[in-house]
């Protein structure tokens, strides 16, 4: 960082709306931002001036985009850990970094640091034959351990048949490491979600323990905080993602999904379901619900400064995503603010700047307030609306 | 606006840190900005990324940055109305347009639209002589017609001889159109500010009115809301903001500049002091305090969207402006960070990308709570710390 500059610059490698997001609280902390973008025009690259468009699989790409850099900081979670490490050498520290990264990237050796640590987590195996998920026991879940999100790389097999595909997927893959992982078919009662911030320094804080709606492996709607959650159970929630956070000396927010099931003599389990080191869905809510949003507390981390108050600033706030439906006439996203805004003048809408498309990611809105089935039906109708598909909102 | 845009394209002129407060609601609105700066890197242009630099003065730069754009909007009051006209023919309508717009930039002209509409106001008068002076009544304020802002071009006269400066500088700039207005000399309590957004539509939302503290013309301090107003008068600075904008047809942002005085019953009586059609110093307490902020509904205004709830979202907020100190090594205000956060977890922090210079407004903070004392307290000691003057803070 050259003398003259007035605060150290923060690259972020991927395009997305998580590194959008972050641009924001960029603004108010007068943090600069540089973007590595994985095509012109993408979401984050309409709101970052200092950009370039590259391959964050290609070390040289790296390295001349973090040039001037103090720090790298993610917006995805693919960029290969021996690259960031070769950064570190550079003097350009990733947060997280690589040995925390894997984590995020490899679901089996997620499954084993949770061993090590011995967290709470479904049973787990790793399978590569038919006769091996036989052994493991059916219905069971098998995954990809590389390369999976948003429900794809997951497979729900109640018959041996089912575990053909599974199979042949990671066989094909393998040369790239890729593995396939049986899980636990867990019978939850819902899934939470436990987010933290923790800095370089070891400072962390956790957000209230939320209830995230999944669809088809897709998050829908988050409630925060969950409500009638155990308190003893959101408590250890926070505590174990403190503690993962700390052992995996994980920097910048932590998002530990969960399953929430219920034991024989009615106590409430909680057990791990994935890790993502990087602002997440289910923290989309804190922008408008908390004091601190996920992605000033992400870039906080990232420098190493204090950490902002997790502390909610409403009794509920809820987030549902705008998922692109099935009718590709409804015509711009925008197109539907003058009944959204008009009718709700407390709505919070985020946009991404993206083109609808079925089944994408294209914004989110939070409401909060006093009376949780108010913002639920309040956050689900302008969803809805903008999805343009109100008379299928059946949430 | 072509067709494959996701959504209308808004130009701003100027770069400073109103529209780069602009950019943070247009990421979520999904709205993309287009800048005219003033200069490379200025405050705005660190984070607005389809910018030119260029003269607002000149009609063939306006022509050029607001070309497929749907509106345009101002980050300052200074371009001449003539030139609006003319991209208004062009397509490009400007919010405020021009016919508001003059009453911001022409302190005569505002008295005498404040006339017309029976507002109250200070006596006034058009001074062009000493003898014209003396005839009005000393003491008075004397103000520069045109160019005047944050205390430069207003003088306070108790003599004859303290006239001269001001009379030579009107005569100097007479060809520019700038004349000499003589206002009373308001014996006020404190000064109020009242804000409002309007839409072209005529949709209007008021925000609570402020108490704000200026030194030597500058805002130092705002409490939102006012302490200890009657609520009558409340109700009618508000009510006075919103038939200004709608008799003068602002559209956007307006903020009402007022003198708080106490009349010989006891009675508190309101006086209007200045007019800004642009998101105002005085608002910046809504970034963390309001449902909706000023720069969000200023933008909605804009692009005639539904304007969203003006609602506090606390019982007090506190904006403490940071100013450049005296002191030439400060350094940079981001090493302000480690003490500012770790000491309140719950500061806001607002940071314009400007080099700290005395008396320069580089910054601000918000604070909001329940108790005024300990918001008052907090934003003050941290404005201080940032500008490097926390032995000389005993506002």
């Amino acid at each position: 960082m050259s003398s003259t500059e007035l605060a150290p610059r923060v690259a972020v490698i991927g395009g997305g709306q998580l590194a959008r997001m972050m641009a924001q609280p960029a603004v108010a902390l007068g943090v600069p931002l540089r973007l590595l973008a994985e095509a012109e025009g993408v979401s984050a690259a309409q709101v970052i001036p200092d950009q370039q468009v590259g391959d964050y699989r290609d070390l040289a790409t790296l390295r001349a985009i973090t040039q001037g850099c103090s720090v790298v900081t993610f917006d995805h979670e693919h960029v290969p850990t021996e690259h960031l490490r070769a950064l570190a050498a550079d003097g350009v520290i990733a947060h997280p970094g690589p040995e925390a990264l894997v984590h995020a990237q490899d679901k089996i050796v997620m499954r084993e640091a949770m061993a090590r640590l011995d967290a709470p987590q479904p049973r787990w195996a790793v399978v590569a034959s038919e006769a091996e998920v036989e052994a493991f026991g059916l219905p069971c879940v098998l995954k990809v351990s590389r390369g999976g999100y948003d429900g794809k790389g997951v497979w729900m097999v109640r018959t041996l048949a089912d575990a053909a595909e599974p199979l042949a997927a990671a066989a094909a893959a393998a040369d790239r490491g890729v593995r396939l992982l049986a899980e636990e078919l867990v019978d939850f009662r819902r899934e939470l979600s436990a987010l933290v911030a923790r800095s370089p320094s070891g400072q962390a804080a956790a957000y209230p323990v939320v209830a995230t709606l999944q669809v088809d492996g897709v998050c829908r709607e988050v409630v925060a905080p969950a409500p009638d959650l155990d308190p003893a159970a959101a408590a250890a929630a926070q505590q174990l993602a403190l503690r993962i956070a700390g052992e995996l000396d994980v920097t910048g927010i932590l998002a530990v999904e969960l399953f929430e099931a219920v034991d024989a003599e009615g106590r409430t389990r909680i057990l791990i379901n994935e890790l993502a080191m990087r602002p997440h869905n289910t923290g989309h809510w804190t922008q408008d619900g908390a004091v601190t949003s996920q992605f000033e507390n992400h870039l906080r981390a990232a420098l190493d400064l204090p950490l902002g108050s997790p502390e909610p600033r409403a009794r509920w706030t809820v987030m549902v995503n705008i998922l692109g439906g099935d009718d590709p006439d409804v015509g711009r996203l925008y197109d539907g603010y003058p009944h959204a805004l008009a009718r709700d003048p407390h709505l919070r809408v985020h946009l991404y700047g993206k083109e609808l498309r079925p089944g994408r990611k294209v914004g989110h809105v939070n409401v909060y307030g006093d009376d949780l089935d108010d913002c639920l039906e309040r956050a689900r109708h302008a969803a809805a609306w903008f999805r343009g598909d109100l008379g299928n909102d059946s949430d």
